[in-house]
């Protein structure tokens, strides 16, 4: 399993003041915190919703820079605006990267894709359209179809492709989950080579005890077939759990991670 | 899920005791726990392992007895012997009851499914035949067709058959967890309305931390349909993992049956 750390979030209030104070040193711990704590992506997310859309590049500029010399561990540059993604992905100049994200919408795909394969990078990408995430595992597929299409179009490999099926909580619509989880089975099955990639903790909105459904629903995904998820590589629960889940899924061979992880 | 409590097991040296000591009051003790914990059912395996046929015979006549007036929960006579299953529904005498279990080897599925014909009685049928247990999910369906077809033989519905995929040891094979998910989403794919139940710490055997294990391999059989679980329903984590399983698989409308047991 991929781990893509979600923690340099600047819809988080903690990180948003380390962005707009430009404190490179909390930004660097938590970079590296994640790193230590097996991240195998780093997510570098810095809208924060004040300023404007210079604002936005500035501090991606900022953050980029300061952190790329500091570790090896990749970043997943991390916005809605194409301009951001852009330049985050010009100061990394070439070093192993990842989009978040595109959708199956016309004009992102023909902005986002392109980059995509200028900079050979990873691309997460969302199943949703012009008219938003659909209800059914088919209205999903569709989306994916789309994305598809624009990665062979501008010729982005299938294997470069995450594909977050998208997750929304179980307390508004108890089939939710498992649409979810049959959108991960079909994409492995109709898109072969495909990745796919989720956050997880959407599942769990209003309801109490989340960490305990988050977990379980990770179990899930991981026999649907997740590649990758989006998470806080500091939950030990839940690194915890994608060692258990990838054991028993068969993809942990002789049960070395898992031994190695819970023998003490 | 149908919880059927696995707690009287006389292979259990506690259980073992109780029986040959005829000790009813720990023996109810047992039973009303299980119940009271939620099971829907109590499996009843006297065989010790001493003695004759005729004393697990007159074991289950114990046991049997001695329960029957106690508690409202049905009861799921357990043992590989069709003469101690047949003496257990007798005394039954018709009250609702599971029977535990039958396999597809000719020989017993001729002496079983009448019984489960007769008494009206639910089956416990476990996907193995002479050969013993197949390593594949098409070889564990062929042990599955053979017993749904002694079941319309003997005029026994298919919704009142569980069927067992069985679970091996991830340690031994790390492709076992997978053989027996994806045989429990066969058979409710091949064999619309047939059921479907497991142990499931085989899963773990040999490995550490294995509660953590039966955990997240209960939350996948959720997801690939089980119906049932033979558990120790006085197992809080294991019980409250159902609970989440569920609500994530869609299976508790409005999220109630979570809500109830974790808003406190």
């Amino acid at each position: 399993m991929i781990i893509i750390g979600e923690k340099i979030n600047a819809t988080l209030n903690a990180v948003k003041t380390i962005i707009l104070n430009r404190d490179t040193k909390s930004l660097l711990d938590l970079t590296q915190k994640q790193a230590a704590a097996g991240a195998d992506y780093i997510d570098v997310n810095v809208g924060t919703g004040v300023g404007s859309r210079e604002d936005e590049i500035q501090s991606i500029i900022w953050a980029v820079e300061s952190i790329q010399g500091q570790i090896t561990t990749p970043l997943c540059i991390d916005s809605a605006d194409p301009k951001v993604i852009a330049t985050g992905l010009e100061i990394l100049n070439g070093k192993p990267s990842m989009i978040n994200s595109a959708k199956a919408e016309k004009h992102n795909l023909e902005t986002v894709v392109p980059l995509v394969a200028e900079h050979d990078s990873f691309l997460v990408a969302l199943a949703m359209d012009e008219d938003g995430i659909a209800n059914t595992v088919d209205g999903r597929l569709r989306s994916c179809e789309k994305i598809l299409d624009a990665c062979e179009t501008y010729g982005v490999a299938i294997e470069n492709v995450f594909i977050d099926p998208l997750v929304m909580p179980i307390s508004t619509d108890i089939n939710s989950g498992l649409v979810t989880l049959e959108t991960i089975s079909a994409i492995k099955k109709s898109f072969p080579g495909a990745k796919t990639v989720t956050g997880l903790s959407n599942v769990s909105y209003g309801l109490p005890r989340r960490s305990r459904l988050n977990i379980a629903f990770l179990h899930m995904c991981i026999f649907a077939g997740l590649d990758a998820a989006i998470v806080d590589p500091l939950d030990e629960e839940l690194m915890a759990a994608v060692k258990t889940g990838e054991v028993l899924a068969g993809r942990d061979r002789h049960c070395r991670r898992y031994m190695r992880a819970f023998r003490k």
